[in-house]
């Protein structure tokens, strides 16, 4: 038995990551961060997807940092990291935006605490790649509850399609968007579609 | 700065890892079970610490099941699969086991889905080794909330020391258990002194 819904019980908070490619501030929301030992200087992962620019970014500057979502963060906040591709938005411009030591991007506003990390070790997954980091920086922002991809769901939100815990019935069924991942899981797709996502128009989709 | 308290905000489930070494059922309460991708077979994660049985099971088996706990877990279960070691328990005794198609062990009592891996990545994390694993068999056993680690704290328990996100102010302050992996914080060991987790003597400790 393969029963894709037992997936769906494991509990995860919601971190958005930020990075720099080329000079610019990259970022995007995941529900992967995870620590991994205890011994100073602790060891944490995140997994990101491939088509996400932020991906790129933390490969390419070897440091990340951190923040883990209040309970009360707005949602204006998710879905802007979420949902928005940094192709076509700079993310950061939107709210105030600090840097930590490595330079690498944070907002504090719906945050609640702030870490940051230099990466040690790096795991293809084939969609995904992990990596595995050493905490540099840690601090609290705001103490309280987090908020996890349960309680956003509850809200009545939907998880973006490059999560690894993104659902999807048929792997090899639709289109995907190769700009932010998006798949719209239809047997056609209209000449005037775009990207609910990242607006890109069909011509940027590839048939699965 | 690094506040280590920042780490505590994540939010974890908490679920049992059951595996084979020499033929007899290992298994052990973790908070580091986590989907990596999504396309299928979906990979994940779990961390294991050296110290556990359940870690050489998992090498040696190249296989484990996991059950994550549901909201309404008994205490008891999990105290036994997250306090007692392996070493000195037959956990799986004391409850109605189950075994996967690869006779990997669960339990069904308490545990809100079920899901079976092949291992097919490690990564050597120093304390702890990390198992990426190909998902075989998934079933939702009991659907509804699963339990987390802030609901277990909350509920006045600590976290096992083998645990990544087990806390210590100092990692070179104290004598650990060689059997368990259990810290004493403390400047002298008593000589009649016996791990409050797995029981054995003073003699099997080491100054850290």
């Amino acid at each position: 038995m393969l029963d894709r819904k037992a997936f769906d019980s494991i509990s995860y908070s919601i971190a958005i990551i930020g990075s720099c490619l080329d000079g610019a501030f990259r970022g995007c929301a995941v529900n992967s961060l995870q620590q991994l030992t205890s011994s100073m200087p602790a060891k944490f992962a995140v997994t990101l997807n491939k088509y996400n620019v932020t991906e790129a970014a933390v490969e390419q500057t070897g440091a990340f940092c951190a923040t883990v979502a209040a309970a009360d963060c707005p949602e204006a906040i998710i879905k802007l990291f979420g949902y928005k591709s940094g192709r076509v938005t700079d993310k950061f411009a939107e709210y105030d935006t600090k840097t930590d030591e490595a330079g690498c991007p944070y907002i504090t506003e719906g945050m609640a605490v702030r870490m940051s990390f230099r990466v040690t070790q790096q795991v293809d997954l084939g969609s995904h790649v992990m990596f595995i980091a050493e905490v540099t920086e840690a601090e609290v922002l705001l103490p309280g509850a987090v908020l996890t991809v349960e309680m956003f769901k509850n809200a009545g939100k939907v998880i973006p399609a490059n999560a690894p815990v993104y659902r999807t019935l048929d792997e090899h069924y639709g289109y995907r968007c190769t700009i932010c991942g998006y798949v719209h899981k239809s047997d056609t797709l209209p000449d005037d579609f775009r990207c609910p996502v990242c607006k890109q128009p069909a011509s940027k989709f590839e048939k699965l």
